[in-house]
């Protein structure tokens, strides 16, 4: 908007930058909580069980900025937008991370138990879900629709695994009794990665109607 | 707000009520779903999963209402942080409405087989989450911050009852294979409740900062 100042245009700019950094913590959690599954790797998942001091700090920081740039700016159209869809990332992100702690917890009780299979589709919903939250940030950040609307496609091939994944390890444990505990971890932990996808998905949504004022969420 | 015009608390009452339709809807909805799950009713169920034009004309509308008051009124302080907490539970409930169909579609998939046991623990989440639900909005529109902090007290009793549902089907699972698939349902059930209760919670950590501007997230 030409009538907001120069200021104004470099505290969204600011804040745009506070969420790729807090969207870049919390991938790399999910990817640290990931790796200490396929690893059996437990300093990795304590690290993730600690908690993110980091993460809460920008969720409580970008909050701070969004209601400052709302109470001192009064923006209008794409510019208001944009600040009430920061708010709603901001609080999506902050889940995310929640989430990585999820299935950090879930990781911990899987490795009670011997491995149930080699895992090859839950890795696969991991890069999948950190894929969907980085492109949903950039189009966030770039304002570019059909990026965020990749997003929303990508969706489906998740949930489309998430489904296999539930599939291929009932079938396990009808097989096998001593599969049962730690399968269903592994369907928690699927389900959790689901849930990211879903944040991503809630994300491109909000980029969307940020950028066209178009709802697309009830078509 | 003294600097507030009549008409802007006309708008933000107005909205409010909009907020309590929304969580009425919500609610029903998933009373609906669990009733179908006891009764193993299928004319209920199905009703959940045909979806609800209303929820989701709703959440449109009140996206809209904020919008609009942000732009027009300009709102400081506890109005600004009220109206902010409104697009963010408006978000919330739309995901409870979600959640409400998810747990429907488990419900499909578990009246497939005989019953694994006679449920008494997830109806009991359902109602927790579900007052919890109602106290949160509650303490929104009443600007009611010790309602709040009940419904981050009653999410702990939630996560106690999951954790019992979860222990339980297991026990069931590990003896008889045939209720290895039903009870898997059943315990993603407890999940779609313990999603619903973490909504509520949100909900009541935005009213407690909307009131006293005092963030109670990381603490």
């Amino acid at each position: 908007m030409e009538h907001q100042s120069r200021h104004f245009q470099d505290e969204l700019d600011e804040l745009k930058g506070r969420l790729l950094e807090m969207g870049g913590l919390a991938e790399e959690r999910l990817r640290m909580a990931v790796r200490s599954l396929v690893d059996r790797e437990t300093a990795l998942m304590d690290r993730v069980l600690a908690g993110d001091a980091a993460i809460n700090h920008l969720h409580i920081e970008i909050d701070d900025r969004c209601f400052k740039l709302l109470a001192l700016h009064q923006p209008m159209a794409v510019d208001l937008r944009s600040i009430v869809a920061a708010v709603k990332i901001n609080s999506d992100l902050e889940r995310v991370g929640d989430l990585a702690v999820n299935i950090a917890e879930a990781v911990r009780r899987y490795l009670q138990d011997p491995p149930v299979k080699e895992l090859i589709d839950i890795p696969k919903m991991a890069e999948l879900a950190q894929a969907m939250l980085r492109d949903s940030l950039d189009a966030f950040v770039r304002r570019d629709v059909p990026l965020a609307q990749g997003v929303l496609a990508q969706d489906d091939e998740l949930d489309a695994l998430k489904t296999k994944v539930f599939r291929d390890l009932l079938t396990h444990m009808l097989r096998d009794a001593s599969t049962i505990e730690p399968a269903l971890h592994l369907i928690l932990i699927s389900r959790h990665l689901e849930r990211i996808g879903d944040h991503a998905t809630n994300i491109a949504e909000d980029v969307i109607f940020m950028v066209s004022a178009r709802d697309v969420r009830h078509q």
